[in-house]
């Protein structure tokens, strides 16, 4: 048994794992060090400081008993030391001792170790133009940052601001700015969609049109070039490859990388994310030394590729088994599933998995469904419509994928929590058909939303239902080269029909069967017919109905017009 | 091929059945028949159609673009025929014709089959007491009943109203009169707890304590003896063996039995709980036979007994099952895990797999561990607390069921869906340590209530954690016969040690480390020390140094504080 732990970070896993041993193990000699003076908070509660959920920065660092988490708090109740403002710079390995400075003095001291954990987490990444280290251009990644950049806001300093990225940070704080501030906010993202690790590219629409309606600007498909400004009165502007954005303040959030320098010199194997290498007990390439959090990297249990994944919620997890394991357990981290959720204004984003462009790029040939429906029964009060996607290997038909939006987030997570477990084992399709998920009118519909999503890919996959991605029906409906059977009632195709002409017919799903010879003559014979609904089960039913009758070149517009109205304004 | 498909039910799985066979069969023979003349109903959405969530009746068989789910429908928009008023009375499997009967005229006819689906549902139990079938005594399971229910409570008639049976229908229609109607409502139920099938006991005292908060009168251990009244008055009183309950309306809500007698007189066979076997394929015994739903008999997966489970949910996923085999294919139902929910006025409650009983009844060796833990972020505003229990058998540490309620019912359904799937696979307590539930602060803790469920069980595996029952503690303290320890702040405990003296000993948890001596003489040597907080992880902290200190005779109270408020009244 080891006689003395020291962990090098206290903010997430550091102290997990120092608790959790602690009460595994009353006698250990247990040592947590930390540069920072600030320690053990949610990093992640950050943007609802800034935005106001939060009243107090306290907040982020107290028990749920309003104990402040801070040494004496880890020395009288959890029973071991912390030391702030004391950094680790060198490993020696061989004489297992950590090389350590004192922050305060300046002074330089050894600690020697039978057992180490590697909680150094990560950095935000600062991009390389020019400007990224001016006043006002601020990460949000510790306490310090956050405090500066509520200060700045509070006093009124703040009009204008641009958020680099957007990933979860960046779409959080531009909530936070915006929401609560009125700050004219603009985030301005590289990629062509929000949040490109988390969702593909329909359901991204989802979360870009969200953020326009709620006041943001949203910049895609556009490279910051340099941040305008001089150390005296700080930014003035940021300036992309097209324009230039005048502001008072710069977040920079295009993504995180993990501290593993100190690992690497001190020999240890890091992987393809310059994460520290671990197996599946949280070991580094030195047994005696056990890494976890941000600056780790693990399996991604979906595509078996190693992966990093800065989430508070595995670096705990991961803590608790790092503690278990140093006392001589044998705890397993198997990798993740990549589970993900986010709000964004009133609505909810999750997803677990691989997106279809994650999929493509790990080999899959995925299939994909999307689905519109209301996330309780249809006939309860206050039912939202919620979307969701599935994604499979065509071949396979294993699952390798699942996001969801709609406005009540809790019932959002709840289905793409419930697939989220099952990534790992492989599930066919008809496992999500059959899902069984917990049913009652105020919470679920008797075919539930993530049923209806198995069932659309499973008919998908068995061709017989041929979907439209909706954003790409849109895309050509603007460019006036499609033509549309609308199966919805007469009234509500109206405004339609009428704007589109012959470009939009309507046969309402109940006259379908005695009038779709009417069809004849008014489909092109080179694009297909586009089938659209209020959500999608109608057009599918007419779709299916029609190829019987030798009407062959159709598509689905997925999740209906509820779907276009989520990522595009009305058509009419 | 089949040419000639004939199902009997025109509710749930029938419907779908027919809708999805026509999808993927345009020229099959589909006819369904029903007794009654209202179908395809969402009646696990009568309580809301009663309680006033749903303003008209047409809103239960209506679909979401408000068309009526008719036999017009059915014929012009799905394209099958549906006769009304039709029941049948004898499948003569010989030559593959069922006896009919039109019960608006009283004839009778034959109608053959190739493939013939049993969609028969389930009967309301009338308890042969007497009086239960006096005018104003009622069941709830079709829209006739809905109705006679809801115009008697609407012309005032009913000030007074007792519900037989405290089951998911007992309890959702005594919230409906409470809540909306004001009707002075009690439940009375033959067990000692409400929920006996879906819930262990301390998980059911919450729902009760929500009951009685809520207004309604509950009689727990109580048999009802007779029905009190006449044919032209109707009732006038519950009679049970220790009170009587005058009353203007009685709801039997005593479950229900699967309709089977058709299938038995057939020859076909039925299992232990009478609903009728089938295969996975869903299959009677007959192979040209399939039923599915209320009144089908199929496997519980975790603990491999047949069982039935009255759910539209259910009914609707092997509707499509049943009908892709018709059509050929092989969609397997592998059998339910036994996952539900159920609005208890403003609290979700949801479990799945077995409870303690059910385990024990198994064979199972049950250890349980119950939590209470905010459903988000401590710091989030809107965080509320959540009540978790988490299963798993001694030995092999497999999870057998979980069990959660809170007021965020959304959220609630989440954490036991999420685990709900897994149970089948068989998955070890530290799978659910390691869920990889999504995370954010508005949706989750970083160490989720789910996950920490899990290490609460696990460390009940461990003997590190030594848990009392909160029930069982709540009732030894109103006898005096325990000590407690209260690891809160003097603030908190001060009510506690006034009121109880020196059977309530405070020592925050941040002071033990230096006063737990004080203990010393205070404990009583028969009796353990029962170690309290506010939900529980300072208590277990707390009971896991004093064992460190030789001081191993206590228990935790699971959940705290919290807990005790959530089953009894202050203590104070």
């Amino acid at each position: 048994m080891p006689e003395k732990v020291l962990i090098i970070g206290a903010v997430a896993l550091g102290p997990k794992v120092a608790c959790r041993l602690r009460r595994i193990n009353p006698e250990i000699d247990i040592t947590v060090i930390d540069r920072d003076s600030l320690i053990s908070y949610g990093g992640c509660g950050i943007p609802y400081y800034v935005g106001g959920d939060v009243a107090e920065i306290e907040g982020l660092y107290s028990t749920i008993a309003h104990a402040k988490r801070d040494v004496e708090f880890f020395r009288k109740v959890k029973g071991f030391n912390v030391l702030t403002r004391v950094e680790a710079i060198a490993i020696r390995r061989a004489d297992k001792k950590v090389v350590v400075r004192r922050l305060d003095d300046d002074t330089e001291d050894e600690i020697s170790y039978d057992k180490l954990v590697l909680a150094t987490g990560a950095t935000p990444m600062r991009p390389p133009f020019p400007g990224a280290d001016l006043p006002q251009v601020h990460v949000v990644s510790n306490l310090h940052h956050a405090s500066a950049v509520k200060s700045a806001i509070s006093r009124g300093e703040v009009e204008n601001a641009v958020v680099i990225g957007a990933g979860a940070i960046g779409i959080e704080m531009a909530e936070a700015l915006t929401d609560l501030w009125g700050i004219n906010t603009t985030i301005v993202e590289m990629a062509d969609q929000v949040l490109p690790q988390a969702l593909s590219r329909d359901m991204a629409r989802i979360v870009e049109k969200k953020l326009v309606d709620s006041g943001v600007n949203l910049l895609l498909s556009e490279r910051v070039m340099a941040i305008n400004g001089d150390k005296e009165n700080g930014v003035e502007s940021v300036e992309t490859a097209n324009t230039k954005l005048p502001c008072d303040m710069v977040i920079l959030a295009a993504g995180v990388r993990p501290n593993s320098e100190l690992a690497l010199e001190a020999g240890l194997a890091t992987g393809r994310n310059r994460g520290i290498l671990v197996n599946k007990r949280m070991q580094t390439t030195d047994p005696d030394i056990y890494a976890g959090g941000d600056c780790a990297e693990f399996t991604n249990l979906v595509n078996g590729q190693d992966c990093v994944m800065p989430l508070g919620s595995l670096a705990n997890r991961q803590g608790r088994i790092i503690a278990t394991n140093i006392n001589g357990g044998n705890e397993q981290f198997p990798g993740s599933v990549g589970s993900f959720c986010i709000k964004v204004f009133d609505m909810g984003v999750a997803k677990a998995g691989l997106t279809v462009a994650q999929a493509e790029a790990a080999g899959f040939d995925p299939v994909c469904a999307t689905v519109a429906q209301s996330d309780r029964a249809h006939f309860f009060p206050d039912a939202d419509f919620m979307f969701m996607k599935l994604i499979a290997d065509r071949k396979t038909r294993k699952i390798l994928g699942v996001e969801a939006a709609g406005p009540q987030g809790d019932a959002v997570k709840s289905r793409v929590d419930a697939v989220a477990p099952l990534l790992q084992f492989g599930v066919d399709v008809s496992f999500i058909c059959n899902l069984e998920v917990s049913y009652s009118p105020p919470y679920a519909s008797a075919m539930d939303v993530v049923n209806n999503a198995g069932n659309a890919l499973d008919n998908t996959l068995d061709n017989s239902l041929k979907s439209a991605d909706t954003f790409d029906f849109v895309e050509k409906m603007k460019q006036g080269i499609v033509t549309v059977l609308d199966v919805r009632s007469s009234i509500q195709a109206e405004p339609f029909v009428e704007k589109f002409k012959d470009k939009w017919i309507n046969i309402p799903q109940d006259e379908l069967r005695n009038r779709y010879e009417e069809l004849n003559g008014k489909i092109s014979a080179s694009e297909p017919l586009y089938i659209i609904c209020g959500t999608g089960p109608r057009s599918y039913e007419s779709q299916v109905f029609l190829a019987s009758k030798g009407i062959k070149n159709t598509l689905n517009v997925s999740g209906g017009y509820g779907m276009v109205l989520a990522i595009h304004d009305a058509l009419t």
